[in-house]
């Protein structure tokens, strides 16, 4: 059931931190429960940046040449004889994190907790930047036509927030104050939104980033280098606080002004992750207050809800997307992402073509 | 519907920090919704001791002479006309917190959070260590035949345990870590044997509460004075680590010692109040395994079930109470619970007779 | 602190099933905790088309003069002394059940479950077809400047329409089918887009119903004169079915269809009465796909959402006012409630002045 | 990494419904990710009995030779070069029904809804009368020592409970009436009291089975042939009613039992199937009571909290083991179940040793 597929195809291998090559590969194979998906788009991550400058994140170290990149959509163009849940030229946006399906997490629903999880472009499991990649036929989620493949790849990111508006159990009509407005920040404005959050409060250094919360839905915006983010928020909800606060930026003084800004029995979010391990937390006012708080490590069965609010046409994802970048320019995109902090939002890699 | 009563009783006031003085009072009169209880038991807790010994706790301060005392059990004496839930005679354990009933946290059954709970002990509302109480009628709960004054009164402790059990959801046969075996803590144990917990691993620096947290259902123990409290988990559990860890102690190192303890997707619970604001804690540890805090700040529900759960007789309240006072010796009380800290669990004053 | 007020105002009172009755009565005096009211739109409720057509629902009869109408909202123009949650001249949407806050329903927040509950219009309580109404104060909620009158009456039957979406804990991006698009049904398409339903599917018999539903967010439409309703929704959904069926007309054959219009694992929710009491229900459907059926009666904790919503803009209130009516014209608004059915939805009346 | 293994074993097969003969096959080989375990006690269920007498059990339909049996243990005697879960000699319990891992339903943790599920016993999947079994090592949980191979087959249907538990989120402290004291009402017993139930009222008609209830937990017994359940239940409950009811026996009078036992906002569990489809249920009840209907198929994620809970100590599962049988007598074992109703309660069946 496969069509004319060439032989070979380019691959942006990063053969040691800082350096991405253009090399050439063959076109992999699919086994009886996998396909193949034409790789038409591909969002740089955080993460990507990160092993890119520094060939490493925590535990997990670089240490043979990798192909980066995770966030990504495409076109099926060859699937195994056991594969069902998609066609050939169906359009889908693809989960990263191929996990067991047996184990005691992925038994009980929380496969991102899978300690065998393949994630790609996490080492040593090569990623997207490629023309052509294979995986298990689960992971991809195909996507009507009216949804780009651009917008489909930001379902990654996106996924991200809609974990973090699921594990604080968002309530409809809640006040969220989201600190933090890089690309997982910007996401998780877009997912509270969806999920119904009448007031979004956000924070950020850079009013490039808070333009763009607001065109995401946020409904208020705070200038942390102008204004206290605590002060601002108990004013902004008459003395009350926030129903949640998310941190996405791993910044330990966002961290402390979201759990400040909670009203009694709110709930606080850690999704970005600090670059110390120990931050002062202030206990008394937790218990006191009978905080929730959860961290949040990737995602789990988000994809197609994601899909569906992506699909809605509620998400402005073209005020994310800020650079395009041919897959031979992949290791400019990725300088762009360091260089251009506080102009560039989402920096996306076309495999294939540009759209 | 009033028997013969009194028209004056003593009282153990607090006249300044560190000095109890017996006073005559008269007895209360009720209103139509309130009942007035002849005192029989009343447990010296610890938020009893600290404002006999430093006159506040955080932002409640001791201003002019108080009756201490709140976990308390007694008898029906007297009703007002609209009291239908109990009757004269009738034996019961008092809840100490009178929450307002209209506010948002008590619409959503969260009272514990209300902002204007009248609260025994808590400056200005006077306490338990006097004879005869009045109390609003719904605080009050009957209790059968053949559970002790002395047991009802626990369930004051008890109930902070089960709103921790609550809070993070206890499932049964879960393995849960609890630091800290004074009082709360053991009664915690209770808490966690009551709710399925098929394994419950307690830690403490004095062997007495690790012999009491066994006679109340504690499976394994851990003297932090010799053994580290993580490593002996992780041991215990195959290196899996525990589903729940709940602080009691108020004690930094013992609150990051739950946290590391916990398995991935673990719930760790806060009850304890630690003598400073700000505790170093591993936020990238909380956010790679999704970790959940609770805060927890008293209970909301939990008398009922907590008396249940005494008079099935499956907890070994005996284990706990290891001095008894009269009224009139209350000062001596509060300095056992000073003075004896590592022999004394619960000091227990009775008002009326010793029983 | 009260502005000045009439000594006596205008009552619409029926003085017996199918007769309304303009009454002279004096306005209300408040008590510490209580507010006045200046009604300003009451809509008429089908139990109010019940009472004034049969003088009975259930065990509650019509024994007495009573004054009918609940979805109520209006101006502050007294309050008692403690009232703090409003002030004079603020307009207010007012929750018609006065519940008694010390019961174990009211403390664990079910408080529509308090059997001491006193709810407007329901014997023997008089309601709203009044010009000044007492209420205790923390039955009113201050509605924004924006927010009119009868949209904020509004928020009574859209309160039943929250209450079901989160009884079955709706997820935002769900399929939901709801069935019946009178007035209650309609403001469930409100709530369950409010909460992120991203599919929608509703049925009736009468297409100006239908239409209304389109305006307030139905996704898709089924006429059940013409086509059958499960075999349309499992097309709509690729033969997979809802995650959740709400049945709101109380007919015995729309509740099995809601049934059979599941997903596995898809849940039921039961918000209109049947006229009978026993319906059979395919139960070996309901274990085999493991469904979840919640009952709804009346609602708790959501006048605040639904006001945040409302005042959203989200919502097209005027899709479902369709007539309007004096004080004077109670008895006809009344009448026209019952006798058009197939082309009146809300019916609304104005104690004070048409607005 | 195998022991020494017969290359042939004998096989309970029921060649045509009624008729079960003893063939002789080849001891199955493992692939990588499998195990071979040496089958020593397995349990005859009421669909062993259903397929047996009937050869049908709804859309499941036996086509040809099928080997019956589902809830079983034995000994792990090889294993796949991928296991890693359990060793060779290791005692095991084994959950029968073998999901896909990679569905909708199994990622969001709801497997027993997996469409792909292959469960022993079901038509045409093969079950465990035989010597020796493969099955996917992720199906296999090691049991402790001093826990009895007929003991862990038992974990089969306690899971039922187990899950019924979990699916209505029974509560510590709760009043539980079971109805229907079969094997699984038996067990389910067990499992309310393995979750903290203080009070399990369960109906029969049957003395044996109510006797053997109360050997296993029940704290109240009610004989259906001499009272009345639910007039009895109300009593016990001092009118309010239970906080949740189940019904395990398929009977449609006892279903409406259970339901009109229930307090307001209580939850009423199906796990029984019962015979006809359509059983009237009073809607309006359900409805202003707001009762929740959870229905139970199978379970998910039962059988490490089972074991713990069975290796405890606290129920005594012989109460429930009436029959023993070798494998060659498997046909007089299903008779004894099908003829001995009111004496046998679960007979069990040995395929390598009587223990």
């Amino acid at each position: 059931m496969n069509g004319q597929l060439p032989a070979r195809m380019k691959a942006a291998v990063m053969t040691k931190p800082g350096t991405i090559v253009m090399e050439e590969r063959p076109v992999p194979q699919v086994d009886a429960n996998e396909v193949l998906v034409k790789v038409m788009a591909v969002g740089v991550c955080g993460s990507d940046v990160h092993y890119f400058e520094n060939g490493r994140i925590g535990r997990y170290v670089v240490e043979k040449p990798i192909i980066l990149g995770h966030e990504c959509a495409g076109i099926i163009v060859a699937a195994g004889a056991s594969v069902t849940n998609v066609s050939l030229g169906d359009r889908v946006a693809i989960e990263p994190g191929v996990t067991c399906g047996h184990c005691q997490a992925c038994k009980e629903g929380r496969y991102n907790l899978c300690p065998d999880v393949q994630f790609l472009a996490t080492p040593p499991v090569d990623g997207a930047f490629v023309q052509y990649m294979k995986i298990r036929a689960d992971m991809v989620f195909a996507i009507p036509e009216h949804l780009t493949f651009e917008a489909a790849a930001l379902n990654e990111p996106f996924s991200v927030g809609i974990h973090a508006a699921k594990r604080c159990n968002l309530q409809p009509g809640s006040t969220v104050a989201i600190m933090g407005m890089g690309p997982v920040g910007l996401m998780a404005v877009s997912a509270a939104k969806s999920f119904g959050a009448s007031r979004i409060i956000v924070t950020d250094l850079e009013q490039v980033r808070l333009e763009a919360a607001k065109r995401l839905g946020a409904t208020d915006v705070i200038n942390v280098k102008e204004e206290d983010a605590v002060q601002r928020i108990k004013e902004m909800t008459d003395g009350v606080g926030a129903d949640a606060a998310w941190e996405t930026a791993g910044n330990p003084r966002a961290l402390q002004s979201a759990l400040y800004s909670l009203r009694r029995g709110g709930k606080l979010v850690i999704v970005g992750l600090p670059a110390q391990d120990e931050i002062p937390l202030n206990v008394p006012f937790i218990a006191d207050n009978e905080i929730d708080i959860y961290g949040v490590f990737r995602y789990a069965n988000t994809y197609p809800t994601g899909i569906k609010f992506l699909a809605g046409g509620g998400i402005d994802t073209k005020a994310l997307i800020t650079d395009r970048y041919p897959l031979e320019q992949t290791q400019d995109a990725l300088e762009r992402a360091i260089h251009n902090k506080s102009g560039s939002l989402k920096v996306m890699v076309y495999p294939n073509e540009i759209l």
